[in-house]
């Protein structure tokens, strides 16, 4: 029972360094728990003289990661560099080819190179663990490899940007700008220097894009998926939302039908009675549904050393105990292509805004093109205003589908009395 | 890669017969995701000619489930009969003997008989899987044994029996009695007949206290657990909690300090903008609370067949994959007692409601009452009434020490001008 399971840890940025710290502090009960000794053998990171308040000695500092994977006194490689190519996407491929598992919390990565890497670890026969890739504490790869492996999985629907999630939840609160809340998001360390991954939407789709492979068993499909990020969002809709009893999350959404998949990461309006209206700030949710399981929620911070160390340490724990996962939970030769479902073939509620000039006649061409393409309206403000401003108008439409939405706001667009672009945001009804 | 998993069911009620019915429906899914064929070999219920919906042909029938355990031709018992005594435990405690893997969904089981069968099981090294135990649709029991397993758990906080959250959630919403939304429960098959071992919260109970062995490594001791139902809630306090924007739920909660261990169940007022607030009807929500990975809390149906059936084979994956752990995440002599800590030495607010004669003086003599024992008071409402019936004073209180309130509430029982016993309960005020 007193296996000693020998690792090595390239990258000690603040996720490398929490791992350490967790394996150093929680030692005792991780021998008890598995009965097993976790024990960190090497590492390897840029600048050895740097202070990161861990206790590094005993522990051999290896100056070349790619060193690592060869050697024979360490059983698994744990890649917390990150970054889609360079030294990372090195160190992974070559502990694959090594035959020696591999651990990582690297989701450009695995989104962009997932599939030559699950076909490189198919041949190879090693694990590859990365539930810290994917919100880091909630344990959504088990859920989904190994709780829900009996279950067809039809949809996700996740909120998977703490960043966004913060930014969004600060604006909404404070009537802060998005530049405003961003700084201090910065200085809080809840983003990065370059937020544009961020706010932009490209980390929650990475992270989508891999939960569908996992989930659904459709190659990654990344290029087909319909992506938009929370920067260009006027906080007045996001007072507008509150006031007609919504929130704006930005929501990671997918599922199939008859082959085909609809997958997106857009802003939704989300009735603030709703569950997800109430995952604040830097949390992450997933929402799971299943044929058996039904509907499953895991709430938990997606980000930060103390949550992604310990998904780390969980996949370490579980690759000491010798278990072996296909990457994507079926070998790659399982996986298939789906069809793609647009965004336009959706039918749901519709949030609108509409800038115009206040004068006569306006709301009658308004609503004729709205009577034209069929949506119907369930309610609507129009704001008073300044002499000479423009006036919002906003509606919340009853179930329409998205193609009339798109050719209603396209012939509005062209009206003469429209002082800027008009905004539409879905509405989310999801039932739990 | 075609190794066939051979499982026998005892037990085809609701749970059973939808585990049959998962297996079958989901065969080729199951095959592809982990490489085995699970086959029900043979099933034992009471009534072979029952009609469950089924299709049992090419199954054998055995008519005594404790035939089962000493075949070689199987590979794993579920347990599915129910109950904590008779043919269930002997059935566990046969195949245990017979180191034939042991599935179950017994809650009751192993809340009573859970060390000794802990025992037998490390004493034989056969794993004992019960994922759907404790809320079904949540798979907490692998998250607290594998993917938490590096963490240092120090809090549960759960909604742990779907049948008394619906009749809350009933109740607060249409204002109706506690017996006739149990009555429409019943009838909508989310109670059972006898429900009490539902409302008064023993169910709950047996689930918390599997849960805080497995994440504490605490000895169950379920005789020191306060344990209060519903049944006796006034739905007036149903009403004056929404009032005051709050909601009331049945609240299993445990944490410890210093050794000693806090573990009850009892209803809880719980701000209606908590998180917890939204979890309605018969859904369960379990909340860890780890040193690494912070809070996390999972969402899901803690009953039914789909949710039970996809927990029961989900454990049937993980022993057919070869996994072995103790019963309780750590073998029975690790497992230590732990000191009591009363419900008596919390110090939280509390909602406090007080009928009374509607006379002069008697506001001041409460007033005094309260001071008396250093209560201060939040807010309070004093409700209109018809001439001649009592007044209800509702008060929210700041923190307070629960001696205190019990002190107080003994004296304010004592006064002249009370006609009925006051009324307090805890309010809830975990922050996520």
């Amino acid at each position: 029972m007193s296996e000693t399971f020998k690792i090595a840890i390239a990258g000690l940025g603040t996720v490398g360094a929490e791992t350490v710290r967790l394996i150093q502090e929680n030692r005792s009960l991780i021998h008890d728990r598995t009965g097993k000794k976790v024990e960190i053998f090497a590492v390897s990171a840029k600048n050895k003289n740097k202070d990161r308040g861990i206790d590094l000695s005993g522990v051999e500092w290896v100056e070349d990661p790619l060193d690592l994977p060869d050697r024979e006194d360490i059983d698994a490689v744990i890649e917390l560099i990150g970054g889609a190519e360079g030294p990372a996407k090195q160190l992974a491929e070559k502990s694959i080819e090594a035959q020696k598992p591999l651990i990582t919390a690297n989701k450009a990565l695995l989104a962009t190179h997932g599939m030559a890497i699950a076909e490189k670890a198919d041949k190879n026969k090693v694990p590859v663990f990365y539930e810290a890739a994917i919100a880091g504490g909630i344990p959504v790869v088990k859920t989904i490899r190994e709780s829900f492996a009996g279950n067809r999985l039809t949809g996700i629907f996740g909120i998977l940007n703490g960043t966004c999630n913060y930014i969004l939840s600060e604006m909404t609160e404070t009537g802060r700008s998005f530049d405003d809340v961003l700084k201090e998001a910065q200085d809080k360390g809840y983003a990065e220097a370059d937020p544009s991954f961020d706010v932009d939407g490209m980390d929650a789709a990475h992270k989508l894009s891999l939960l569908i492979t996992l989930a659904f068993g459709f190659k990654p499909d990344l290029e087909n998926m319909c992506i938009r990020g929370i920067s260009d969002l006027n906080p007045i809709d996001l007072v507008y939302a509150v006031e007609m009893g919504y929130r704006i999350k930005l929501v990671a959404k997918a599922y199939y039908r008859d082959g085909a998949l609809s997958q997106n990461v857009i802003p939704r309006l989300i009735p603030e009675d709703n569950i997800f209206s109430s995952i604040h700030g830097v949390l992450n949710s997933v929402l799971l549904d299943g044929d058996y399981i039904g509907k499953n929620l895991n709430i938990g911070y997606g980000a930060g050393g103390g949550p992604t160390a310990s998904a780390v340490l969980g996949d370490i724990i579980d690759c000491a105990r010798g278990k072996y996962f296909p990457v994507f939970g079926v070998p790659c030769g399982a996986l298939c292509h789906a069809e793609k479902i647009s965004l336009g073939a959706d039918i749901t509620r519709f949030y609108l805004r509409i800038s115009v000039i206040d004068k006569a006649g306006v709301m009658a061409e308004i609503a004729a093109i709205l009577k034209e393409e069929d949506i119907s309206i369930e309610s609507l403000i129009q704001r008073g205003h300044d002499p000479g401003q423009p006036v919002s108008i906003v509606i919340m439409t009853h179930k329409a589908s998205a193609s009339s939405i798109y050719a209603a706001v396209e012939k509005i667009s062209a009206c003469q009395f429209i002082t800027s672009e008009p905004c539409f945001i879905r509405i989310e009804d999801l039932v739990f």
